[in-house]
């Protein structure tokens, strides 16, 4: 029995998300299925977390228990070569026994990309705000967040029992190099399902001057997801990096 | 009579080049329409100059003589509406008259980009060499490209007569943040049919040991298509800026 980590890239737009589910094509269900014709058997895959459908990752991590040890390097050839194009296995190393890519992750990092300007290279990873809004106070009120927080006001799933505290330790809007390009950047030991794109579209609302930055202080008081704004669209997102 | 600058971003994969022909959809022709459908009269728009099929732009110049003065805010917007979304006007500003979108340009930059390492979200953007080229190899060859040359060895197109000779201001390999992401940037006052494709095909051949950073001066000399290499594919090929 050898466990194996893998660095995941993959085009979320030609996925319904991560997690395996029947007649859907799913992240983990492609990659389970190419490590079934590998080994002839059923293989778990455990991810550092789950995305949403059109979420893309460039540094998703996940983890599985082989068998029989095959070199990492060519068995990151071999399940590159049995996935999907939308799918790229950046790199393939062996684990310590025990490892866990949800339990023994430390921090999960996104970027959300914008733009206030026309443009189209990118479209499928950057979503066309207008009008322009203010970055400065999208910034101001991003500071509210950063800190041990309860993020029940941006979560979509209900449950009243799951632990809905999360330490954010980064949450900044940067300017990119295109004039009009914007990323935020947001780094947390976890995320709750769909926190980020609520967070995103809050924050948006109050680049348009329908909240004040304050008002983050008060949903965040509020627990309660009817408090937050929009969600932003899925293609904007990236699962950058998970840190163990 | 007014003239018009205009900044252009587009996809290259929805087209066959930058030029307009008959039952093909072009950027240029996608233009003209919509210039029709704004000013109800035939407008001629000059490219800094043409990209091939497939060939991506993040700065193509272009201009055009308007018959009657629309703000030019007014006048962007307008265009992005009437455009396929494979196509961004990033700017529209007034020129003064007389400007000319190809023979005033002084500098064209282009960017290809290669990957060594399996990757899948810039797919559309980028040209996976395997096995994985020695940088340094091709950085030397891309020196000899530098200065005022004769770049008939890098030119598609059959002529004897046309001017040849291009004065390359940089021609550089640089690595990029992603590992195993190499950037060729190149900049030069004028460009031939199929050059940099050709260049970067023919740089990647010594990358692999096919052929010296040295050959490079001799098929410069020989003024032969028929020395250099394959052409790398256009999808890795993007026009970032034009100079005036």
């Amino acid at each position: 029995m050898v466990t194996y980590r893998l660095l995941i890239e993959y085009d979320g737009a030609s996925f319904a998300g991560w997690q395996i589910q029947e007649n859907q094509m799913t992240i983990q269900g492609a990659l389970e299925k190419a490590l079934y014709v590998l080994f002839r058997q059923d293989i778990r895959l455990v991810g550092s977390g789950r995305t949403d459908a059109g979420v893309h990752a460039r540094g998703q991590m996940a983890h599985f228990v082989a068998p029989r040890f095959i070199e990492p390097y060519r068995l990151r050839k071999s399940l590159n070569g049995l996935v999907p194009a939308t799918i790229a296995i950046r790199s393939v190393e062996e684990a310590p026994t025990g490892f866990h890519a949800r339990f023994d992750a430390t921090e999960r990092g996104y970027r959300y990309r914008i733009s206030t300007e026309p443009f189209t290279l990118e479209r499928g990873f950057r979503w066309l705000v207008r009008p322009v809004p203010n970055i400065d106070q999208m910034n101001q009120a991003a500071h509210f967040l950063v800190g041990e927080h309860h993020f029940g006001s941006f979560c979509i799933t209900q449950s009243e029992t799951q632990n809905r505290i999360c330490l954010v330790s980064r949450a900044e809007w940067t300017s990119e190099a295109t004039e009009g390009f914007y990323c935020f950047e947001i780094a947390a030991n976890r995320f709750l399902h769909g926190m980020v794109r609520t967070i995103v579209g809050t924050l948006v609302e109050v680049g348009h001057g329908k909240r004040s930055p304050e008002s983050l202080k008060t949903i965040l008081a509020a627990q309660d997801r009817r408090r937050a704004g929009y969600a932003a669209p899925a293609h904007g997102l990236v699962l950058e990096y998970v840190r163990y």
